[in-house]
């Protein structure tokens, strides 16, 4: 080992760039685990449709095994990563790991008594991208192949998990189904039922987006804010509602872009690769104005 | 574990909402498995790219035993799966599980003998990379990095499968694909060979489409349905050719749409962002209209 | 194992169509391992930002230590796949084994010695990302979910490598964060301080870019190139500077596509979903041409 | 690779030597798998000892949902290996896999119903050495260090398969036992209730024991064949008895050896390192010559 | 599922048998990991013997961080452990777990303390092993392949882990080292420096032996009780000294079994295969009387 | 992190107790790897005995592929392997690491070239196991479960590499059979063909071992050394026979013990317990005198 190596350690250790998570940490502290959150999502997954995601097959009998013992499983688990979260929001104060102990089985068994709440929205997404979908075969392969199906499953989770104000975990886990599918739904959107999504890639639904029922969106649909007031450091300021209300029954197709807390009407279309800033009627139809054509000379480039 | 957990176990066992996949399954019956697939298609994709996704290197001597051996290990591996899809989709009518299993021995036999059709295929693929994209600096690089290689790939294992009528499978393969790569290609589209993609997150080619030879598509790029006829009950009637067909010769630069049951004609070039639901004429070139500019004020929102 | 498949192995193991990547290899060669590379860049990650991404939490008595065995463990890591990406460039020429063993150790090293260098920069991108997103709870949870700084981490890694003259590499680097995150970065762009990039999925930015200080991008923007010239056999020639320059304080909003060497002057603001191929001047504002609005007449179609 | 390695692989793969175990097999034949086996039998002592081998607690409400969970998921496990079992065995004859896997179902079910049986021994077991041993703490400590709990764990399952006349997997699992804990328990041995192991390591007890209740036995104790009658091609004749019968409340001490089919009586006592090929009566105590004693001379040799 | 495996699942449910280590756990408690154990005592084999357990050469510059980042990671591991043994032990009265995570806390520190204690131990074993057979090429040979140095590694961790009261842990680190090694040392005995083990297989060193320094044991040795006092109720009363003494400078030959508070004085020497029940003078000298010698006549047995 | 143990750190770190195998390491240098040695020995096995350690059936048209593959694959991990023997024995001189390589190149080849003779001789103890065992079911169980096999494998494989004069290797192989199975083999030691080990756990056969054909050895049996002289400083000569001459078709029964460099006579038959340390004349018997037999009087002890 070289000594210039010796001294990139010594700098890198004197750490002036990134400030440490836990500055006085204990033996127990952690950061959240990506890997066990990412086990609690699958667990998770198996419980809210029951039969798909096994190595073997359930049936009404041992269905009942399954089920209680995944749920047992999860809630350590959760726990666990909850507390962690918890954790890692009290740093700067003066800690009280009792408390965040506390604070976490409590949040624990209340998730998991609205997992039958989260499963019955499930079903409706599945159904909406079963009957909107001329290419689905079946609902199977809806719950196993379609993305949009895996994004609203960790959406849904991850939402009820910021209504019960767990730090972090949420966001960690719309970012996996972000990185799987490519649709990022923040955890703080609210999306109603028979939400559909087609394909899915380069979906984004921003943090205080309300999405009604029976909503579809294709690939590439942004949902984001169109600008934030600055406080007086000329720092975006935080938790402004700033995103679109989207009602019921409304299509919006791909790549198109929607921003600001604008609301789109009952029923409304939006066609594809456009930008809209505004409010839009219900039951209209916004289109891109139709592209120029020409004869192609020829070369390489455009 | 608290009496209101017991509770929520209960009514997740009761399984009201999403139907079990196998109903009065026997001690055999399974859904695919994701990770197999996963191994079978690095398995295959080591005996098409032979030398690549190796630990060890390959050379004339020792090619035949590589080959051979995954060859040989890959079919029992997918013979398995091709199995657990027919079984899911003959769950519900009467089982007839000796002939599930002769005809996924049939169909495993008959793909493996499709391998250096698929092999011919890529390499024209890989060719079109390479020679299409001034930053590539050579084919070994289009081979390991490039994510539209990984995905036609992918999606040339899934079509044959689908070919094949095998269920089920061939979707799960392609979907693994748009995960890794954003680029979702449904295995019914078909594609001749000397296809490139560059970059290739967001890309979409839906169920129909059929695309001739040396075609190059950008990122973001949508052929996808323009409408489709509603059966008696308001659902979507399937099977219907509903996506573009692209003849060869054309070009279709970034996040461009084109959607219906259009013809791109010879050697068309379509520009980037537009939307097209029409046909499109040989050699022709279609452009988005040049944007507004204006001067820019300030503050931190458009 | 029917004779068939025995003709199909032989016909595969004469591979006719993909070149194998060493011809008359020794016992020691092997292609990059793209396990070992995931490897290193979490080793590094853990590294870049010490205390997120271990099991148990650093403080400063312990930092060092992390610090320090990480470094070692990552250095012979890393010695190992840089050989290995000599190797496979010098491949069709006279081999010096010695020669490919000497360079790596020296990159190896002088890579490490930049580390600091790399973690102020992403220090920097930290701020633009915390200060720059509404949603931000704080600079832990933008290190820990947010795919931009994921993919600008493995960007950053993987430009020095590529300034170092390190084949292949580089490329994989940027290819995982592009398959996790869908961001694109081209190892041979080059990016300045205080780069945000908010959701990112679709953003392409390539070989020859040149990106100021504190510039903006949101989801589905292509820096590309418009067109590039032939050589005498009608391949594109290699190397030359064909994307854009991107002046500080800009910012690109979602689906914006950007052409060609042209100039992005300081300051100015490209809206989403425009197409520009032309230089832009300081401070002025780009956006898409209004779309036009109807009513909307119903069916499923549009 | 060089060319005599070719020759090398060309004959090893005449394969004069070693007789392949399926000769003409078909695309599903496989030797049981010990991987699998080692599962099975994880499982099953979770199963067996509840609350002692898993990462979360077990309670009176969560414990039905554990053993539920592990029945079936141990059923479908045991069911796979016991049919390849009987494959292995059929292998000579002409084929009717129909037939073995309606035995495997059959005997899997058989055996699960036969666990709580199991169960009540092993805790005979338990109860005998906690009692037996000073050492010991408590039974926790029992359960979960002892080899001798282990072995027996092991023998009890595989005997109860042995009794159902599963081929090849009893002798498998008793060998994973005398593997982990060098205790040889042949799975044809019977062994009554409160049986207690010390130390345990090269203990062999033969095929055609009987052991009685509330025995024990310590490190290195032989219960072997003294002779065996040949057939007239000098070949050991299989399946004649010929090892002791040891009756209730008998001690063996270490490194006894007791050989043949003979029989030791009720309440006798075995000393250490004694040799014994004949009766004993019960109640009579069985000990070595007392050792020559002399003065050590010096040297390092004796 | 069948009904009878129904039935089955109820009746194990009800465990009537072996009872829960925990009543009425709440969501933390968990038994030790014997996982974790393995690879807390593979982390601190890496520490005692510097450079020989690594995938990377340790030298002196990088040692410390190499030393510094184990040390800190197998604190946090043991730390985990030690508290679910104290959780353990502490089940039937009424629980404080505030005091066993203190507890926890501050036996791990202490233990770590002695790390260079229990180092220079296993050195003079190392000299002693090495020195003393013939058959051993260098002392790194002795440190990486000796199963005599693999045991006393695991009883000399143990064994300070019990001066500590740590309950359960010890004996599950010993038995860690008898399942692989055939060596059974009780985490209890004492043995002071310059211990060598010849072989080792089917060793047993009891509870409350005392060994002094420069002793020297061969395999199937056994260091046993005679006899123990039973109580009331016929048990037998535990913690009482009735295990050997050997002091200085003994050797102890294969097989050899000495049982009882018996003291083997300095230099002796034990034969093999001979069975000790009384004081040995010092550097006295046991031998088996000599075996009957006589002409074979034929047959396949004794 | 207490300041205490940054002084234990601190102290672990100056290593004055165990001296590192590799003092001014370059970035190369590495110790075998267990983990990589388990695998070749798991491949080879396989290659050993074709078709008994693998998840799919072999057959004769397969069985070239995956002979030639597995072959090639284990080539290149023996060859890192016996490289870093040479480089660990090599350590002292000053280093030429090209010769190093070149060594392990060449011993590599010649050891595969071995591999038919090897596989020979197993097929011999095989054999042997099987016709002299009523036990034994048929071959395939032999290969399967027979830990005397297992050790046997491994102890041939290690010694043609012992004969080949690579380093550290031969043991560190002979020691993880002697882990799995309790039986002790040195590589050293000279086996002729079938040899027949049963049960096994305690068998320790020397360094200097010569052992001729159709010999069985029970469990707990020693061929060891009787005495060995000392060098001036009081240590061991090494490399001096001093271990037993077994002749063809002697049977040593359980727990004998043979020490020094004794001829026992072709045919003799050395009975169970014994103590043998002198030559033993062909044909000939030794049994242990006869155990006293009392009465047993009762108590707990002995």
């Amino acid at each position: 080992m070289h000594n210039n190596i010796l001294n990139t350690i010594k700098e890198l250790s004197e750490n002036k760039e990134i400030e440490l998570p836990f500055i006085d940490s204990t033996i127990e502290n952690a950061m959240p685990s990506t890997v066990a959150l990412q086990q609690i999502v699958e667990i998770l997954t198996g419980i809210l449709y029951p039969g798909y995601f096994t190595d073997s097959a359930l049936n009404k009998k041992n269905l009942q095994f399954y089920i209680g013992a995944n749920v047992d499983k999860v809630s350590k688990l959760l726990y666990e990563q909850i507390k962690r979260g918890f954790c890692f929001e009290c740093n700067d104060s003066e800690k009280d790991c009792e408390l965040c102990n506390n604070k976490a089985q409590e949040k624990t068994i209340e998730f998991i008594n609205r997992l039958p709440k989260i499963k019955h929205l499930l079903k409706t997404d599945v159904e909406a991208s079963f009957l909107g979908d001329p290419a689905s075969k079946n609902r199977g392969e809806v719950i196993y192949c379609y993305p949009g199906i895996s994004a609203l499953t960790n959406y849904r989770i991850a939402h009820e998990l910021l209504l019960l104000k767990v730090p972090l975990i949420p966001r960690i886990i719309t970012e996996m189904a972000h990185s799987k599918t490519g649709i990022d739904i923040h955890p703080g959107a609210k999306i109603d039922e028979f939400f559909a999504i087609d394909h899915g890639t380069g979906i984004v639904i921003g943090e205080t987006c309300v999405i009604g029922k029976n909503v579809k969106i294709y690939q590439g649909v942004t949902l984001g804010a169109k600008s934030f007031p600055l406080d007086d450091d000329g720092n975006p300021i935080k938790g402004i509602a700033r995103h679109p209300i989207v009602e019921d029954n409304v299509v919006i197709y791909s790549g198109a872009t929607i921003l600001g807390r604008v609301l789109i009407g009952n029923g409304a279309m939006i066609g594809g690769n456009v930008w809209v800033t505004h409010n839009v009627a219900p039951n209209s139809k916004i289109l891109q104005r139709r592209a120029k054509e020409q004869e192609f000379i020829g070369g390489a480039g455009i």
